[in-house]
């Protein structure tokens, strides 16, 4: 595997992170995953547009312009002769002696490679089960950061119940998932939690957005409760490897009567349509 | 610098950090400094019993017995020839390849070396302006972790401003530092917020408490509004390394008219004699 460093395409063994790397000590630093298509990375703009912005609100500047950088994804893409799967970009404020202040002119770092491929589209089909837990995070879940040791424990517990996601709750209100946004539908209308402070505004999540405008799918961006999510006729969970999956149960109770909805059918089938559009006019 | 590595003690050019730590993608690991006096770790025990807790509660099982890493910390201290400053230990998750979820089986990484020493009895004898900002930090600040983003962006809000220390409050309430504990003093009563998921119970806050006990001094570990902070007649901080410091401002206001308090002042000088007591006792 080739790896993206600091505007270099390396072998996986030449990578080397210092102890002192503030992504290490801190976990300060921000991310993006990005889904390739037949070798094309889908949405890349919108992920490097949000990569940057979540860079700036911590205060870290990034030592490539953005052109420059989608021009090193698509060459490390191409070296890894990668066609489908998550790549995995992050940005870490740089290494200095440990203290939590920071000098601004220390050079941040950038590491890029292509994660292991999984496949989902058994997963997209069958739908998948999931849990509510509380939503214990930080109030800047807007920024796409490496802290996400709560989202580890609360996945973690998900899986160790045999469930695929843990839907997050916050004063009684559902704000997404652990590594996904969350939406429900209820009599022909489709909801999901504003962007706000609560919730990282997935680049998925935007895409349908204009998926349900353009297919004149009702939506509202509207925070719903624990027991509006329990009453939904469908419900779904959305991120860029995963796509848009089904959820037919949540804490052992079934949704849609154990089936995925003929609505989210439909939004699954019209989101594949629009990747399909987006990547084969683009010359990988 | 020799630094320990997962038991051995290695030249810090030899020591290699993967990309795919989970430290380094997640925060997923735990963290404690020590200081060392004259030689000696300065409550060893208290330290090595949190850095456990910490990990046992985020599911990271320590691939050392804790009397083994102690020994281990001694014999870094000695191949270091430190006499004095802070030693910072981390632990990590382990390598895998990025997921939320982890398997259980991933061997921890442990890493320890000394932090460059840092002056400090100029700050503690003039005291400290500090300022005060929202805490928005998750709701398990209990545990030691490595997810700091949020600690680092405030500090480095009161570094540019010249502070030394910013006191977060949440919901009103004072709850510790970015760093440190915050303790006040109104009516020769010395308050600190209770050892809550709110905060960091502080090793120097705990040894503290006995300090306190010792003298006679009376305290309560209650919670206390901003307002009783800015009206307190005094206020000071405490961590590992800083030890007990005054804080003589607070937002531009001074607190006891800008000089570090009496009471204050005494314990500074118990604290110290504390830690004289138990450095000296001990064969470092």
């Amino acid at each position: 595997m080739k790896v993206l460093v600091d505007g270099e395409i390396v072998a996986r063994s030449a990578v080397k992170v210092d102890m002192e790397d503030r992504g290490y000590q801190f976990g300060d630093g921000v991310y993006e995953v990005i889904n390739v298509y037949d070798g094309v990375p889908f949405t890349l703009d919108e992920h490097i547009v949000r990569l940057y912005r979540s860079a700036k609100e911590i205060g870290i500047s990034i030592n490539f312009e953005s052109d420059h950088l989608k021009n090193d994804i698509r060459k490390l893409i191409k070296d890894n002769d990668m066609k489908k799967g998550g790549l995995y970009l992050q940005v870490t404020r740089g290494v200095a002696p440990r203290t939590h202040q920071y000098q601004k002119d220390i050079a941040s770092k950038l590491v890029a490679y292509p994660l292991p491929y999984k496949e989902m589209s058994e997963t997209r089909s069958t739908g998948v089960t999931a849990i509510t837990e509380q939503d214990l995070r930080w109030l800047r879940c807007d920024i796409k950061s490496l802290n996400l040791l709560y989202n580890v424990m609360i996945k973690q517990k998900a899986y160790e119940q045999g469930a695929f996601e843990a839907i997050l709750i916050r004063d009684g209100v559902v704000t997404e998932g652990t590594s996904s946004n969350v939406f429900i539908i209820k009599d022909g209308i489709i909801y999901t939690h504003p962007a706000t402070n609560l919730i990282l505004n997935g680049i998925t999540r935007q895409k349908l957005l204009e998926v349900y405008e353009e297919n004149g799918w009702t939506y509202k961006e509207q925070s719903f409760s624990t027991l509006e999510l329990m009453e939904a006729d469908e419900v779904f969970v959305t991120s860029t490897t995963s796509e848009v999956v089904p959820v037919i149960s949540i804490d052992g109770k079934a949704i849609n009567n154990g089936s995925p909805g003929s609505l989210t059918r439909k939004i699954q089938q019209a989101f594949s349509m629009t990747v399909k559009n987006e990547t084969s006019s683009v010359v990988g």
